[in-house]
This record gives structure tokens, C-alpha cells and sequence, in this order.
């Protein structure tokens, strides 16, 4: 370390943006295996994925390049809040009682709040470059609805988002700040769909699910020529976005720790929050710079890696969606409606699934108390109040290094500010979660 | 400009958190008029303001000295968010049609969304100093109690906190985070204090305001010989921690306009927001460097500046406070229920009103629906949501800046998010505010 380290925040924003993404998987010594026609079973080709997507986006799918450029424009807006903030947590180390040094690169700076901004921009700059006009979209807490609301404003184009509805009905506020940047909201499953009144008319009690959400985007966008899909996690070139998280970290990490990162620890929903920021730390171990431990912490109440089944499954409920080989619960799975909505999907994706066969990465369960516990703790002695989501890496992490004398040095991807979820909490602290 | 001002945001944190604090008081030609006990309308000294706040306090409220060192525990909080960023608001601009080019000085980067923790640390620091064990404080929309409530966690001072029942009642959410971080909350009027019960005697559907929390808190911390009771605005204390805000704002100015600032823009409640980030440049003024015109927006529904009195008044609705000589409606004066919560008080901050009266700082009263207004254009074009509160300031800037040929430099303090006061937004796009 150097004498530096002493600050909380030795290395706030001593870098640059990056100037282009990283894609791990070109470094892979087997390829990521191909997502499938859902009627043909054979690879999707750039002609299959036109109705759904930009071409800019389509040929990031499945590039076999390593760095791809970041378009200026949306560089631009990632200087908005980039680079994200790597934090020492002195005083939750010192809560923890462990020697361990903890690093958390916080994506909450970004103006809705949490990582999903950096593919939320990328996204709408494609569709714009292709013209598109509206964009569709699912979200569950709602961080990746008003990630692409937001996006949408910059780039001129309409956004329609299906939201889960058990946290639309429980977290009012981000649909009213998808509103504010003027998107529309709907509650999933919905009226406005075939796949939403079919789903309505089986179980019209059901609390929704991320799949069904994605049913419902996917059904309006290719309905609609003017119009083409978003998905916030899981595809390729999501996950790609998010090597901006990664490439900031292991940067910053090196102006202060010569040796790297021991344990790297994110929150895996549909994965490409954890894949951000962990590639780039495998990129440093495949080169045999340092020799991370990566865990993927995912919720007990939705567990793809460590409870599911690695193989071909759609990305939705309705079978709308190409195959994906991943770990996943099935596309009919309704996880319980745990407070951490971003992470209620059946699935998990392809990129990280295939990091985890190859031995790269590991999955661990968290229980919901256990994690609001951590968050609770790092509220308490670091004043961010972590997004539920988030809350399960830091749970993941604690677990590893309390009462540890060991001096690794641990990197906790703290994916989002959790001040739209703060009745969760409040349910938590009063004992009813 | 440098070639560097093409960025979103020139100069993020190329500046080091400041070392000291800048009092502007001690460098003016006349002095602030003294605070004046209650009872004998003599100045207060030390003896008088013991029972209220830690003599670390007391002693930054008259001292003479220009710049005040901060304390390294105080500085080692602070790096945690600070230095806080100025963005260069380009889209905004673009939108606006004009030549000016606009900076916003963006404090809704710390853990609580606001400026208000730069004096919460300092005060609960100088409080652990004296060995206190709790605080009592008021708040309106709840940033100010949260900001103490963080910082009571991190030096080990329960907090309790009185808000404004109007606020307490439609935004729950900041009543949540001062739990998350450990704190207790009530409504204010409450039947806890005598101040609180006469209140609700007399006007039991009373919407409350700071006048009558600020009564309530003081008369809990009189009463414990073990408590003491912070102010989150008005004094020269708190308005002098506040001054990071400006010493930042005008070195990272520097990095990119050679010329300073011509107009810089804040909102004003109890003025401490407005007087940290203007006092600063103010300086740069007193000394030639610069010739900034300082505008205070306040709410109509509660115009201090433009349309009170400058006299000596209380603090609080129930005569407890010492006298203070400011611009007032009225120690009795309750403003209507405005969503800036923030900015319903019915004075202005003794230092800020002196500036007022010295010709340095102007008035300008904002509309609610102008303030929203602008509050959504800056969402929809840079991506943050103003605070209610901070929408004043940029509706202030927009009425002199919207297509303006004039190639002024305007710094907008941004003193907080509006993440929590999303409801409002919701209700002013619905066309209800």
C-alpha cells in the first residue's frame, strides 16, 4: 500500500473512463456456447435478433474481439458519474473485526442509483444510431427501468417498461422516477399483452416474475417495426457494458494494493453486475497477474448457480426468447417476492454460467436476513445504505472475512444505493422480514 | 477554458478536500450582530449556549479567525464523499438555449443525499469531544435529521430527532433511513415535550413546522444533562462547516474558467447551504479576483429575504433560542405545506442576512410549479433529480439564463437528491402541485 491508503477513499476517481470495453470471453480457451432459435434449435444469426435488437448491439453479442471501443457519446455521459468510486471501508472492516483490507466499488453515484446506467446508455445509443424510436423493457426493483428511462431521454427515444408487479405495487417510488424522466410504467403481467392476459387469466394472484416481464417487453417491441427490445442483464453485450465496473476497479485497486485482489464478490441476479466486475479481475488472473477468489452471491429464495441446472432454457416464461445455455431454475420458476427484485430471475447468465463451469467463478446462497443484517452494518459504519441486491455481496463477503487475521484484500461490488428501498428496511429492523 | 472542459464534468475531484474551513464573517467591514439572550437581551456568552451545544461549538459561533482548521477526523469522514463534484451541465444548456455556461456544485453525493452532513459530522464530532452521549435535533424534509443520524452513528451519539409532521407524514422514506443508521423519530408537534403539547392544545391539526420541532428539541436536550441539541442551519457554525462546499466549487472552477464565476445560485431555507457554497466566492470578490452576483432563491411560500423583516427574533416558535438578528417572517409564521420541506422556516441565517444587508447577496422568490419544472428539465437532460429544495435554485438560474447570448459562467448549488421526494415530483407531473 502506499502511504495514500491511509484515506477512506484512497483512489476516488485517480483514473480515467475507460475508453473501451472488455470482453473475457475472447480470452476463453473454450467459446461461450451459442444461443439457439427457439424453433430451429440451431445458433441465432444477426437476421433472427433484428427484430429484437440494434445491429450494433447484435454484432457485440457475439464478437470475438477482446476490447471493443467505446462510442464518444456514450463515453460522454458515462463522465457524468465515471469513474464509480472504489471505497476503503475502514470502519466496517473494524466492525468486522477482521484484517482483511475491504474495497467496494460503489455504482450508487450514477444518477438512478446503480449499475445499470452503464448498459442502460450503451443500449439507447445503439437504437439510436439505428434510428429506432421506442425502446421496451422489463425491470423488477426498477433499477434497470429507470436505468433505461434516463437513457432514453438523452437519446430521443420513447421507453415502455413492464414492471414485476410485487415491486411495483411495493416500491412506488422508482416507477414515479421512470415517470419523471418520461417513461411509461406498467405493472406485470399486464392487459396490454397476449403473453401478460394469458399468464392474468391462470393465475391472476401471481406476484410476477422477471420472466414474465420479459414476455410482455418482448411481445410490444416486436409488434412494433418503430420499436426494438432492451434487456438490462444476462445477453453478452450487457455484460460487456459492464466491464466498465471492473476495469475502473482493478485500476484503481493497483494504485494502493501492488498485489491485487484476493476475493472478489458481487450479487448475481441475471449476472452481468458480478461479470463487471469480475472479468476484468480474471483478466488479471488468466495472465497470471494475481489469483482472485470470485463468488457470485445470489439469493437463497432464487438460486441458478448453486440449486439450478446448467443447460438450454429460454430467457423468459412465454418461450419468446432464444435458448441460452445457463444455470437456471427454469423459465416457469417464480422465486418468492424477496425485497432484492433485481435478483428474482430464473436464470443466469450465459457469460457467467460458462465462467463457473470453467472453475472461474463460485456461487453461494445468502438468506434474506443475513444480508439486510449486512447492509444494516455497513449503513451503519460507512453511511451508504446499500440496495437489498447489493446487500447479499456484502453478506457473502462478511461471511468469508470476519474474525479473519488473514490480510486479503477483498473487492465487494456494491451495485446500487438502496434509498428507494428503504421500507425494506424499515420491515427488517422491525423484525418482519 | 482548458481542452479539458469538453468533458460532462472538467474538474470531478482534481481537488483535494479542504484543510480549514473559510469564515467570510471575519473578514468583513462590519461584524454579524451578536446573538442576544432571551431574557436579558444582552449577547450571549459561553455560560449561556452550554447547556445547548460542546464549547468546540461555541467557539466557532463568534471566533474571529478568518480560517478554522478541521479536525482530521472530522476531514477523514468527509473523504468519504468529498471532494463532491462540478459538472459542467451541457445538456442542461443545450435546453436552455443559451451561451452561458452552467456548473453545478452536486452535494447529493454523500450517504444521505445532501450537504447537510458537511456540519452533522462536524457537530456530532465536537459533541463526542465533550463526551455526549446524545443529540436532539428538528428536521423538515428529513435531510438534515438523516445527515445527524449518520453522523451519530460514526461517533458513537444516539440521535434523536423531531420532524415537521407535514414531512413526517408524506415521506416516510427519510423517517426509514434515520432508523437504518440508528436513530429514533417522532412527528413533531408531539405529546413528548411541553413546547409539543401546548402546540397541539391550541392547533392540534397543526402541519407543524421547524419554528415548533426546533422548540421541542431544545427543550428535550435542556432537560438531560447528558444530551446536548444540534442545529442544522441558521448559525454561524453550522454555516461556516458548510463552507467546504464553496472552497471546492471555487478551486475546481479554476481548473476550467479563468475568469471565476458571474453568477452563483442557491437555495435558501435557513441559509446555510447558500452561504457554504456563496461565502467562497464571495471572498474571491472581497479580494478582486472576481465580481459574482450571489442569488438566495427561496420559496414564495416562505420569502425570509424578500418579504421579512430584518430583526432580532427567536429561532423557534417557543421563545427557547437566543435572539437573532435576521431577515424573518415571524417566529410564528407557518408556511404552507411545500414539498421543500427543507425551506419552510421562517427565518434566515444571521451570516447570510448580513451579506444581504451589505449588498453582497440578492433575494429572488421561485414559485413551487416554476421550481418543479425546472427540477424535471434537469432531470430529463443531465440525469439527477434536484431536490425540491435545490429545484429552486435552478429555476432561479434558468429565469436568468434561458436564451441568453451573454457567455456567463453560473455555478447552481445542487445541494441534495430528490431520490426521496419522488412523490412529488409524481404529483407535479400529474398536474397537482
Amino acid at each position: 500500500m502506499t502511504s495514500n491508503a491511509t484515506a477512506e477513499s484512497p483512489d476516488i476517481t485517480s483514473v480515467e473512463v475507460p475508453t473501451h470495453w472488455y470482453n473475457l470471453a475472447a480470452e476463453l480457451s473454450e467459446p461461450i456456447p451459442p444461443h439457439l432459435h427457439p424453433g430451429t434449435k440451431e445458433p441465432v444469426g444477426p437476421e433472427d435478433l433484428a427484430p429484437l435488437f440494434p445491429a450494433g448491439l447484435i454484432a457485440q453479442e457475439v464478437t470475438p474481439e477482446i476490447y471493443i471501443e467505446i462510442p464518444e457519446p456514450v463515453r460522454e455521459v458515462y463522465k457524468m458519474w465515471r469513474p464509480s468510486p472504489l471505497i476503503r471501508a475502514r470502519r466496517f472492516e473494524q466492525a468486522l473485526n477482521t484484517k482483511a483490507r475491504i474495497y467496494v466499488k460503489y455504482e450508487g453515484v450514477s444518477p438512478v442509483g446503480s449499475h445499470k446506467t452503464n448498459s442502460a446508455v450503451a443500449q439507447a445509443y445503439y437504437n439510436s444510431v439505428d434510428g429506432v424510436k421506442k425502446l421496451t423493457t422489463e425491470t423488477g426493483a426498477g433499477q434497470w427501468g429507470s436505468a433505461l428511462a434516463f437513457a432514453g431521454a438523452l437519446f430521443d427515444i420513447d421507453v415502455e417498461v413492464w414492471q414485476v408487479r410485487a415491486s411495483y405495487e411495493s416500491k412506488p417510488y422508482r416507477r414515479h422516477l421512470i415517470e419523471t424522466y418520461g417513461g411509461t410504467i406498467h405493472s406485470s403481467p399486464s392487459e396490454l399483452t397476449e403473453a401478460g392476459r394469458a399468464i392474468l387469466a391462470a393465475t391472476p394472484d401471481t406476484t410476477g416474475s422477471l420472466g414474465m416481464a420479459v414476455s410482455e417487453a418482448v411481445e410490444a417491441a416486436v409488434k412494433d417495426p418503430q420499436a426494438r427490445y432492451a434487456l438490462g442483464s444476462v445477453l453478452n453485450h450487457v455484460v460487456l457494458h459492464q466491464s466498465v465496473i471492473g476495469l475502473e476497479a482493478v485500476e484503481q485497486l493497483a494504485l494502493v494494493e501492488s498485489g491485487g485482489a484476493d476475493l472478489v464478490v458481487g450479487c448475481a441476479g441475471g449476472g452481468s453486475n458480478l461479470a463487471g466486475l469480475a472479468f476484468p479481475f480474471l483478466r488479471e488472473k488468466l495472465h497470471g497477474r494475481s489469483d482472485p477468489k470470485v463468488l457470485a452471491a445470489e439469493p437463497s429464495a432464487c438460486p441458478s448457480i448453486t440449486k439450478g441446472e446448467y443447460r438450454y432454457d429460454h430467457g423468459d416464461v412465454a418461450g419468446l426468447t432464444p435458448l441460452l445455455k445457463m444455470h437456471t431454475l427454469g423459465m416457469d420458476f417464480i422465486p418468492d417476492p424477496i425485497h432484492a427484485g433485481g435478483l428474482r430471475y430464473h436464470g443466469m447468465s450465459p457469460a457467467l454460467s460458462h465462467t463457473v463451469e470453467l472453475g472461474l467463478v463460485e456461487g453461494v446462497a445468502i438468506e434474506q436476513r443475513e444480508a439486510f443484517a449486512a447492509g444494516v452494518l455497513f449503513a451503519r459504519t460507512q453511511g451508504i445504505v446499500p440496495a437489498p441486491e447489493s446487500t447479499h455481496a456484502i453478506a457473502a463477503a462478511v461471511a468469508q472475512v470476519r474474525d479473519s487475521y488473514a490480510e486479503d484484500v477483498v473487492v465487494i461490488g456494491l451495485s446500487g444505493h438502496g434509498q428507494l428501498d428503504l421500507p425494506a428496511y424499515s420491515e427488517f429492523l422491525a423484525g418482519n422480514v
